[in-house]
């Protein structure tokens, strides 16, 4: 292994942090809406911040002032492996230094401040913080910063350098390493202009959709955010409760709101070399390709479902405002086993909405918005799926294991790869019976001829599996069951939540069911837990083998 | 498709099975324990179901009588599928003529008659039987057909087939096709001597277990009925309250009949391959074999975490006795919620008993007999685990994917596809960062060469993957809010259950969480969540590709 090399990338990486940290500072300046006494904290955080990622980058830049060597493959992954341990520590430092947790004077643990760094850096949208919306408890300039991780991480930092360095080889292996998905073929030669051509097309979309909820009646500052959130697919929003916020605020048109997130979460979930088509007016190569159009199906055919079984069991009733539920009238009388009649003379004031959203239209916005959230995983949400009856809860359970189009910003295990397996499945089961009938695997009438290859979809899906399940067993073990007693969760729900939290991070959704679910946060998880999520994270975002192998011995042994 | 000689195939079974059941006659006779005017209906509905096999038979035979033509694999698939399902349909007739359901003069349903059917073919041992006890409900020849049908799954009709009439290559890939596991060897002359090996072993371990079982005070009857279960890893017993039940009759050593019945159950999850070694005193083979360590290991950790959380959370108090689940007292004030010093006062009859079984004595009695049932696929019960703390739940339900050992008469995936399956993620990590390396995946020290082989594991395990998945979806889509909530238990149990049931039928183990748990059944369900069990049932004792391959157009197309 070529150290001072990976460490000389490494210092880039820390400056890179360090100086994005530099775009937050005037977020908390009164010219941009920050007020002085509860944005000191965290300006002086930003800045103290800024200085130790240099002072890294400084130190590792001198450990690596001897290096010369190209670039090979395993010093490329070890570079993005380690890049994204050095993100996830230095990216917590603002949290650390400036955060303020559930009360006045107490500070962020460090395990929740690299939480929040991780779940922005991998797109994730998890959330450790309790109250987004009090200034005094999280500072302006530090949720600003919050959101930024997302844009960073959401195509990786690593694009970036090799739209700027043109790593050659290197290049190649590190933008496979970092881009979702299983297939890269572009040829070396073009490597730094398909980097170029990603970057761009992301931050054009980032600039548009902030453009347009500006138009919408958003300020500079959620526009801002919420595109961030939106394009890298994170979910973090300024608000607690997430994107539902904007149709409580008056004078918002909420269903426009919700349904240009919905737009632009949607092409974010697309593959970004299908957007570049599209911009060459290549309409047809994008509704000819099968992963376009299994991802489209999917999503259509997941909300029809939903709506359908919504409608059947009123599930659209409950609204969510705030971070609390607020329940229909029938739904709390079903709830407390009253006689209806009891109850109906009150006033009922939230019944006029709860009808409004009962209607076809109110379900297909709710259940539109919630499966392009899960399916792309962004994570934002306008309703409380939690709530839900079994079926939805069990379809958004297995999107999350589907994610977006490969090349998309977007995590899970991603829709071709399903097309793959299913492929696979079928070619093998009719080998069961024509033992001497060799057909190839073919993916968009392309065979896929190299035996490794088709070998590479399951094994992925197993190690996924396998992952899932060790890390299911791991926090049903180590959590305690006041996680749920505390907070009115009865303990029986424990082994789908858990199911549910290690799935929202694993596919870098952010939110699941129950304690964790769209009103919830993991605050209240153990910290071993929550070390056990960040890893996850970080696993999802890279798909699991770039991070794996930094556990392997062999992987650091000198040859 | 050579379609007159899989008819007469078929035929052979359906005089089998016609044949089989004139062994359940006799226990309908005073001298062996029935009384008249309970048997009479059994007896009649015995005699009219051998009659109806017989004529099935003989249609088929008629069918058939043109056929020479040698058997091939394709025929051969389809024979062992279908007489599987022929199987059920024919098991299920004494059922449906016999057994009076819920309430007298109520007849069995169909769809609960093959339900029954194929659980005990299948060797799952689920059951829609409320009561077993009463034999003006079920009669006891139909109790004693019910086991039977254990003794005939256990290790495949098709054995015993091959054993008596020697089939060639035809009879190899039968053997392949009905013998659990992936592995099968044995030069193809020496094929019909293996299955006489192994149909000798089986009959032996089952006569060997009524032997040991009425030497310790159970009656013919349950001795036989017991061994059955046992060796074939079925799990139906003559009681509702399953084994438990011995501890509760005076005058029986029941920790001893556990004890005797853990050992056999650990037999029939072991390679029956491997007891044939030991017959030929060959221990040393057995004690070098892989998977007979592994899964010996898997046992051993299971049962140890399980004894170390129950003792933690004090989970063995709680007893189950009859059907129904009686509780300490301090279980009962917890759940209720009211004041220790309040119920005090009152006589606690079953508390000595409590701190006797929360011993770790008891502990280990408890939670070794639990693990080694789950994990043979067996599942007999001695103590309610939906009652233990949510981890050994979530151990329980991933044993229940782990299996027992190739060549037994277990279900589930088969510890040594986990063996194989942990190996090829392994090398295909180490592929990431080495890719010109190529390494042999390696069993017992010997490598498995074919690539072909190398891809049967990883797509094994995502065919079951797959198939949970979709039906686990589909049970929560159809299985109505009220199996729930009319049965004290409540909705938000229904994602996990549902999961459960699916997972203990396909891998036919019999018990699962909540609803399907311990001291309940799967009456309750809808005909539709009914006939996906049946199928699940079937899929996971065939190991899938035979009956998948059933529904393939191009299967029975001729060539």
């Amino acid at each position: 292994m070529n150290t001072p090399l990976v460490a000389r990338m490494l210092s880039l990486v820390a400056m890179l942090i360090g100086g994005s940290m530099v775009f937050s500072l005037p977020w908390g300046l009164p010219i941009f809406g920050g007020r002085w006494e509860d944005e000191q904290q965290g300006m002086l955080g930003l800045l103290g911040s800024i200085i130790l990622c240099f002072a890294v980058g400084g130190v590792l830049r001198y450990l690596g002032r001897n290096s010369r060597a190209p670039l090979f493959r395993r010093e490329a992954m070890a570079v993005v492996g380690l890049s994204w341990v050095l993100s996830t520590v230095l990216g917590a430092l603002p949290y650390e230094l400036s955060v303020t947790q559930r009360a006045p004077g107490i500070r962020m643990h460090f395990i929740d401040a690299m939480f929040e760094s991780q779940s922005g850096f991998s797109t994730t949208g998890a959330t450790v913080l309790t109250d987004l919306e009090d200034p005094a408890l999280v500072p302006r300039c530090i949720l600003f910063w919050r959101s930024s991780t997302h844009f960073l991480g959401g195509l990786g930092i690593i694009v970036l350098f090799v739209a700027i360095l043109g790593q050659g080889s290197a290049g190649k292996a590190m933008m496979r390493a970092e881009m979702p998905g299983p297939s890269h073929s572009s040829p070396q030669a073009r490597i730094q202009h398909t980097a170029w051509v990603l970057f761009l097309i992301y931050a054009g979309l980032n600039l548009l959709l902030t453009f347009v909820l500006m138009v919408e009646g958003l300020s500079v500052f959620d526009a801002l955010c919420h595109a961030f959130g939106t394009m890298a697919t994170g979910g973090f929003s300024t608000y607690n409760a997430s994107v539902a916020h904007f149709a409580t605020v008056p004078g918002l048109n909420g269903p426009l709101i919700e349904m240009t997130i919905v737009g632009f979460m949607f092409l974010a979930g697309t593959n970004f070399m299908l957007l570049y088509a599209l911009l060459r007016r290549e309409i047809r190569s994008v509704l000819a390709d099968v992963e376009w159009r299994t991802y489209t199906g999917i999503i259509a055919a997941a909300t029809v479902a939903i709506v359908v079984a919504g409608m059947y069991f009123h599930d659209f009733r409950a609204m969510t405002v705030g971070s609390a539920s607020i329940e229909s009238t029938e739904e709390q009388i079903e709830r407390v086993g009253a006689e209806p009649r009891a109850v109906a003379s009150e006033p009922l004031p939230v019944v006029k909405e709860n009808r409004q959203r009962e209607s076809l239209g109110g379900a297909v916005r709710y259940a539109l918005f919630q499966v392009v959230s899960i399916m792309t995983t962004t994570g934002f949400c306008t309703a409380d799926f939690d709530g839900w009856n079994s079926f939805a809860q069990a379809l958004l359970l297995i999107l999350m294991f589907v994610g977006g189009c490969a090349g998309s910003t977007s995590g899970g295990l991603k829709v071709v790869r399903h097309i793959l397996f299913f492929k696979t499945l079928r070619l093998e089961t009719e080998k069961a019976y024509h033992p001497s009938v060799v057909r190839p695997l073919r993916l968009q009438g392309v065979p896929v001829e190299d035996q490794q290859l088709r070998m590479n979809v399951p094994v992925y899906f197993g190690l996924a599996l396998a992952i899932f399940t060790l890390s299911w067993l791991f926090v049903v073990a180590v959590e305690p069951e006041s996680t749920w007693t505390d907070y009115g969760h009865e303990i029986e729900h424990k082994l789908i939540d858990a199911a549910s939290a290690v799935a929202a991070t694993l596919n870098n959704i952010g939110p699941g069911l129950g304690v964790v679910g769209a009103t919830k946060n993991y605050a209240n998880f153990s910290p071993a837990s929550k070390l056990l999520f960040i890893w996850l994270m970080m696993l999802g975002r890279l798909e699991i083998y770039v991070i794996l192998v930094l556990f392997a011995p062999s992987f650091w042994r000198r040859h």
